[in-house]
């Protein structure tokens, strides 16, 4: 059996939202940098609110030959029990995430940008909906754009070209059991 | 701040579903595959119908350290436009794709197993629901198993722990846009 290489003829970068309560949007995001760097292509992750509890894709984007910069720029999840950092402090880290993604588009070889958590930073008001849509405006043709996180704004997936929203049949925390390394961090 | 790191008191093997008609199902168990190779964890996927058409996981994985053996049994996906195979020929390719998986269980260092498409394998009857329930009752206690695919068997996802439903809000190709390398193969 031939094994044949889809080439598109007009190669564009693409706007996609992973939203939803359920299982994946991280890892769909993860799983499309690993992709990417099958096909020799540079990405960059810039995680909102992430950065207090290690998670195993810190340390999985070093194998990709250095086509991969992971910044992990937050204090926890804004509001859930046992997080004590207040809004404000949330907010500034999140406005550092958003000086960094505007920085990192200015990159000239890179091809794909996650901005993970970002819909859900939007919904908890530590981002503006107004700074996200200027991301939208800056974002180089050529550039893949990924933004993962529940919540998402209907003006962000009116401007999306691929959405999906993962919704949550069920999930092993209500069973009981606790988060597993390599599938829930 | 301290960046802490989560360690569940009982590490158990989780069987994960993740289906839908959107994007990012085996995104997803890929990025798993990322995460786990960070957790130094090893990890086995094996694509039902995978196999005609090159995706850049199949080298992104080869970057991970040697932790992840990637196989691609399939001809295509059965039935669609343009596909030249008989469902007798691809169903044999599932089915070698059912005893690669059992023999595959068998690895004693195994952490991690992804059936990509599986569920689509099921609900086209290139496989029986007999070999998955079997493959369900085989799996050792620790090893993590990844089921993917549209269209999951209900009973299947009634033997999950996580399962998620991936559903379209949009995708690009409605939109007259080529799958583009990186995002969508």
């Amino acid at each position: 059996m031939e094994i044949r290489t889809y080439a598109p003829q007009k190669k564009q970068g693409l706007v996609v939202v992973i939203t939803g309560n359920g299982k994946g949007k991280t890892s769909s995001a993860m799983g499309m940098v690993l992709r990417a760097a099958g096909h020799g292509m540079k990405s960059a992750v810039i995680q909102f609110m992430k950065g207090d509890l290690y998670s195993g894709e810190w340390d999985g984007v070093k194998y990709l030959g250095g086509l991969v910069a992971l910044t992990a720029t937050g204090k926890g999840f804004c509001g859930i029990e046992g997080n004590p950092y207040s809004h404000a402090e949330h907010r500034k880290n999140a406005q550092d995430a958003i000086a960094l993604a505007f920085q990192t588009m200015d990159t000239a070889d890179l091809n794909l940008l996650v901005l993970d958590e970002i819909n859900n930073a939007l919904h908890l008001n530590l981002v503006d909906l107004s700074q996200v849509e200027a991301i939208l405006e800056r974002r180089p043709e050529h550039l893949h754009l990924i933004l993962t996180g529940r919540d998402a704004h209907p003006h962000i997936i009116s401007q999306a070209d691929t959405a999906s929203e993962i919704h949550e049949i069920k999930h092993a925390y209500r069973l009981g059991i606790e988060p597993q390394p390599g599938i829930d961090f």
